[in-house]
């Protein structure tokens, strides 16, 4: 049943979450771990209205739509191919009335949102600071992975545009990033309130950093005891496994 | 031999480190952890010329004067009281040649050192942000504790001036604080380069931030794996313990 929405080079993989599932392609960008995490970092209310920014092939927006009671998600993306994956993901696990993808420019998205309009807005944005040679060729691997097409301050300018004032911004990021992401933060008055860094092994530097920001939030950082991934190689820890199956 | 130089209330305590004593009031304010792990966290090279801010009785820089060979070690305190137990510290310890404390206020340290003097500045400055209820007595260890006479921003500026460009600045705070942090020293194009989250155990929260700034650096924060202080409890780690015995 599920062929008609696969295109070439595509594949379809179970989300192990309520029965959903997601097309993929090996040749583009599949989600990763700090999907996941984000998705169930994201504190969602019954009833709330969701952004996913860089939304790619929908995964974070898809993870929420089974972990959350979100009355609406919306995802943007700028390259047209991911948000049609993602639009066909949606349509293959019937999540139309929920679920809304829109391809655009972040720069952009006060044209296509309403302004204050979400309560939460989720974001995996592209890691790496642009200017790196790996990054010249910009096809859609690099530009979901380097600054290519929009900055960490373009993603704080659209978030502060369309969150609620006191709505929340979650983000996963790269540790290295930390004082450029506070910093653009804080010039668009979103305030990081918690924050978690995730360590492959407890010995071992963090690789990923989990923030809950408010926007027009008071100073006050909360920072979180590190998420351990791997208790051994190849053995997650029962708290990574919360992150999975809650 | 040591009595002449104490006063009232005061005690003598042996600093674990090459022979070397403080002179301590425990009416007022002690010196703690943070100041021994500031003090190994701080890279100090051969003949470098190391100011320490908020110097209070001394600890930071009598610890690096134990642990380095800096050629000149400064400190600056704005309460005469500490300074003079610092001073009378050093003149008990034998080190007049290396080490000079001087009584004044951080937001006039340009008067007092040339600028671009210091390769390094070390900080341990009051961790809480005034305004809170507690703080309204402005004695000792309120000003110690509390940015009463400084604010963070003031250590910014100060070390802005007084550090050489590429020079390495070292400070201990809290966690909570960390987006202030990060927002005045890059106000002040101070650029934290290397981080250190201090727990009290694997899986606590950190209570203390080790960081370590250059001026002028180019953006791209190494966080480092934690610091667990205790492996249970009254059982310090054995990283814990190369921090008091490096």
């Amino acid at each position: 049943m599920s062929k008609e929405f696969l295109r070439e080079g595509e594949r379809l993989d179970d989300l192990q979450l309520k029965g959903l599932s997601i097309i993929q392609d090996p040749g583009r960008f599949c989600f990763g771990i700090d999907a996941v995490l984000l998705s169930s970092y994201a504190r969602v209310n019954p009833g709330e209205q969701v952004l996913d920014l860089c939304c790619g092939n929908g995964a974070i927006a898809l993870l929420l739509a089974g972990k959350s009671e979100a009355s609406r998600i919306c995802g943007l993306e700028i390259q047209e191919e991911s948000a049609d994956m993602a639009r066909r993901s949606v349509a293959l696990n019937h999540l139309e009335d929920r679920m809304e993808i829109t391809t655009g420019d972040l720069k952009e998205a006060a044209s296509y949102y309403a302004p204050s309009s979400f309560q939460v807005i989720t974001c995996n944005p592209p890691y790496m600071a642009a200017g790196n040679g790996k990054a010249s060729t910009a096809d859609a691997r690099a530009i979901a992975r380097h600054e290519l097409l929009c900055d960490f301050s373009d993603v704080a300018r659209a978030v502060k545009k369309l969150l609620v004032p006191g709505g929340r911004f979650y983000l996963v990021h790269r540790p290295h990033r930390l004082v450029d992401i506070f910093a653009s933060l804080r010039e668009n008055k979103i305030e990081p309130k918690r924050m978690k860094l995730v360590q492959p092994y407890a010995d071992k530097e963090p690789t990923m950093v989990l923030l809950e920001c408010v926007r027009g939030g008071r100073p006050q950082l909360t920072v979180e005891p590190p998420l351990i991934v791997y208790e051994k190689p190849g053995v997650y820890t029962p708290e990574l496994l919360t992150y999975y199956y809650e």
